[in-house]
């Protein structure tokens, strides 16, 4: 259960309403995902959030690639322990072409990541040198 | 400072002194980090943990890039605030070729989905039933 | 599931019988909501913990508002990840005057927190000298 | 050490000095810290990062005092552990007025909320129905 | 609802197959629980993640405790807010012999630990010279 | 550099000086450590905070050993990423006898917890129904 009611689309304001023409409209999709339907409480912060969302996820030139991106997400979100965006994210993922083999190894990676930071964190390992950005 | 030594080569034992010599053809690079430096004091977990990474981050057939899989790494390291691991893998994803530019869309990717992990936590927005894998 | 019972009150051993009276007395009101029912069974942490809640939420001479004390309360266990803390501290904020204006406030400032600690993490950004302490 | 170059005032582009000048207007301080200073490598973050900040920290009609608002910022870092988030929220909330008894109320409600957050989410307690929003 | 498929007996692969009977076998019970269940699509991983486990909890000459080993499992879990691992360690705890007595004195460490460490974090206590290791 | 001055000893209060009495009484030891003197510009704070680690530490009838309850604090310190707290508890390990092979052996239990809690969250695994407390 949410803290906030999650808003069906015959009671959003005129602006979250705008939000989710172009949320739709941006995605070619008409779904419209609980996020934005537990934030359409606040328009501002829905307009605020989407369009930093939809900026970060646009492809920029010599930028990553849309599935890269997804992993990305999902590797914060893992690491954050936050169930929603997991769930959501690995979706996206696999609609943007993320086959079975490409989630275990994600998954792989982000076990060793995980592990490996509690490591360093345990033994306290000093920063070497040579990272040093000149 | 560690909470272990931080062995020099001389220091090593045998067992060490093996996996050392393999990260080393691995990397095909003479320097070994600190990470596996305050490790070598235990060598079956020094063995252990070097064979999972170097699995985890080899090449696979129809696999991740191997850019992808450190912004993976990173994007972990960062959610877990672990501050070795940041250090090291932004070293090691440079090595492997990200640009400026990659790194600034990284960086908005991480900012970005912690604070949406944060929305949908405080807003406990429940999980979209489409989500679900059939 | 809890990983422990829920005790009903007919169940509580009477030195818990006596916390939940003196956590109705404090709060005015006859609902002992679960965390401290799933607590019960073990009577001195159950003590030790209710004193040290009752002293810390209690107002202080030139002290915080009950209203921030308990933004403050939501943002930790927002930043955790603990779902049954932001369940109860938003009902509680609600319950203390917290408007939606103001909940839709507090969200931003948690993904604007959540979104810089990220980037001061990724980046491994230097503290400043003039922020010590003299 | 950082991970990126902390830009000095004379290293700056066009677009980041702009920014710069937003801040030390906005803050009626000569002085920018080194978050600031560290993004600025990437104009574009910057400028979408500074004007979320901006937004965010700016009063509202009927909103969160300044205190309160920095307190809430100062939670959500210590919980997710920055280290630089910690010392530069710390520092602004005594420069907004934050007393010596203050900050120690607000480190005691932190510990008492990392304590409970513990608590539930090591008894795995479900949350009341109580709390459910209409 | 998991992010992939749990598979039930008759749907796995040979070397997953194999994999379960090594668990039951080990652990001399019949029953496979779900996080074996859930990563059963990607055999390699499965093995590697059960190998991993499997040296870690076995017994060492003048090593730690069955239980003790159960009860640090337990406590990062509750640190990184694991429900899955909390609920199954948890439960194994109690088969090797955990009383309630023990698991209420786990619970106050862990609540202890959790308070100091916001603690630490919040003060941004410098860590003393004779902890260092010569 | 602390967010408070760190006290010595000819500047405590009265109170603050009690309680380092009090810590010295029960450690046997002269030295009193900075997470103390950086918490003694809050005498209550200090007060309830000592009192809560000298209970939670003390020896119970049929309870935990002493180096269990500091393997459980670090447990818990290297999850939240608690630089201070990880050195303060394997330094007070040590001297509470762990050996090398023991803290081999805590690392190794954290990294592979570590790892499952990611795997867990990663997967979305359901918990199993046998885990229920009855």
């Amino acid at each position: 259960m949410a803290t906030v009611r999650i808003l069906k689309d015959e009671e959003l304001s005129p602006e979250a309403a705008e939000v989710f023409a172009d949320i739709r409209a941006t995605r070619g999709s008409d779904f419209v995902n609980n996020i934005w339907r537990s934030l359409a409480y606040d328009p501002p912060l829905l307009i605020a959030t989407w369009e930093r969302v939809k900026t970060v996820m646009a492809p920029r030139e010599d930028g990553l690639d849309p599935l890269t991106k997804e992993l990305i997400y999902m590797a914060v979100s893992v690491a954050n322990g936050c169930q929603y965006c997991v769930q959501s994210h690995t979706a996206m993922a696999r609609a943007k072409g993320m086959t079975e083999a490409q989630h275990a190894e994600f998954v792989d990676l982000v076990m060793a990541a995980s592990s490996t930071n509690a490591l360093a964190t345990a033994l306290q390992t000093p920063v070497d040198d040579v990272f040093e950005v000149e």
